[in-house]
């Protein structure tokens, strides 16, 4: 399984000083109010059935083991408002919007789950695991659907200027192994999964492309291991990116 | 009553000139499909209680009297995801959405509106009039809850590109009269209605803002009258924009 960390940069690329949050709520497009010590924002990335919410319960788990306050959740989602949207996202048929209503629609409920819930967790001090977030975007209605990354980038800094993870893990596995995983799973939830193969095949090389061009802040994981193997490999590019995770028991 | 069409720059700056509509749909912004001949786009405008539903269905009625195909219909809204997004928007508390989230899901509303409703009446040489489009982001998200113009416009052109309407008619009142009328509407669509009389102010001062700022497009109306006055106010005003529509019989 030698094909993890193919875009690791060297963690001390991550930005590590504390950051000062300015501008004011609800019309500047960042986090508002002011932190001088906030806590960290990791989001596990990748097609479909990765495994990306098994590891991130146990990542969190890991972490909270450690003493550190954290955050699980997930995107379409992860506040009221933001679930309303993902239904409207995640159900139904494939033809129910067009790529750039989807992608304004992920954008809307992104807003609304950093405003809610992420922006006020890292303020406090807590870290943030979220199961997709903006790379999302960028692989499905950028590599899968077409749109320019150019006009996503704009649409990102609508929503939130120049915010990002400090660290994004990408499940990778072949994508036929993914849907057939993905497709096995009960529930309503079926809408992205009935993308033809050849969407699903682009979404995969976005993200890897996505990795390599994103300057250190993606980790690819080979999520064909088992869940054990891949947690720990998950857990240990954490604490190598943050060593101070490590000492907070 | 001698406000009307303070923005009137001549109704000759309005493009008279068939429109060619390229580009592919669903990755481009703007309108798919090539049209050598197609339909007028009106809107109607204005802050709550200046009666843009009333005035619409009259315009539309007398627009079919002379001939002309006419789609009737509306924002957020006027295409069934639209309509389900309309629900979130216009129904619950105030404070349900902040400024940005608002914008974004105003503006998905749009764009399923647009691909599903507006561009294909166009396409096909229909006339589409529809209460309340683009501007009212701009007024309400922008002059009410001060989200910089610049932004929305970004967004307009993530949207779809540099598409505006033909004609838009702003239907002004009082702010105290406006919400009097409104208010005394039952059903659940309440919020906006909610927000503070200042905020209804800036709605106000925002409209005609942008009626002197769009080179054209607006005219602004005293919506005091009474109901015929306005009708007749309105239908004058686009049967001099667009002669042709005159000749239709």
């Amino acid at each position: 399984m030698g094909r993890a960390a193919v875009c690791v940069h060297g963690a001390s690329h991550h930005e590590r000083r504390p950051r000062l949050f300015v501008g004011k709520r609800g019309s500047g497009p960042g986090p508002g109010g002011v932190s001088v010590a906030r806590g960290r924002f990791l989001t596990l990335e990748g097609g479909e059935g990765g495994g990306k919410t098994t590891q991130r319960a146990r990542l969190v788990a890991a972490l909270r083991q450690r003493g550190l306050e954290v955050v699980e959740t997930r995107e379409p989602g992860g506040a009221p408002g933001a679930e309303a949207v993902r239904r409207l996202l995640v159900e139904g048929t494939p033809d129910r919007w067009d790529a750039r209503t989807e992608a304004l629609l992920h954008a809307a409920a992104r807003r609304d789950h950093l405003v809610r819930t992420v922006w006020p967790a890292l303020e406090r001090g807590a870290w943030v695991v979220s199961d997709r977030f903006a790379d999302s975007t960028r692989a499905y209605q950028g590599a899968g659907h077409g749109l320019p990354l150019a006009d996503l980038e704009a649409l990102h800094a609508f929503v939130c200027g120049g915010f990002q993870p400090d660290l994004t893990l990408i499940l990778d596995l072949p994508v036929a192994e993914g849907l057939a995983r993905a497709r096995g799973r009960a529930g309503a939830e079926q809408r992205y999964e009935q993308f033809d193969r050849d969407f699903h095949e682009r979404v995969r090389q976005g993200f890897l492309d996505l990795a390599r061009e994103a300057g250190g802040r993606c980790r690819v994981i080979d999520a064909r291991a088992d869940v054990e193997s891949v947690h720990h490999r998950l857990l240990a590019l954490v604490l190598a990116a943050f060593p101070d995770a490590d000492v907070a028991l």
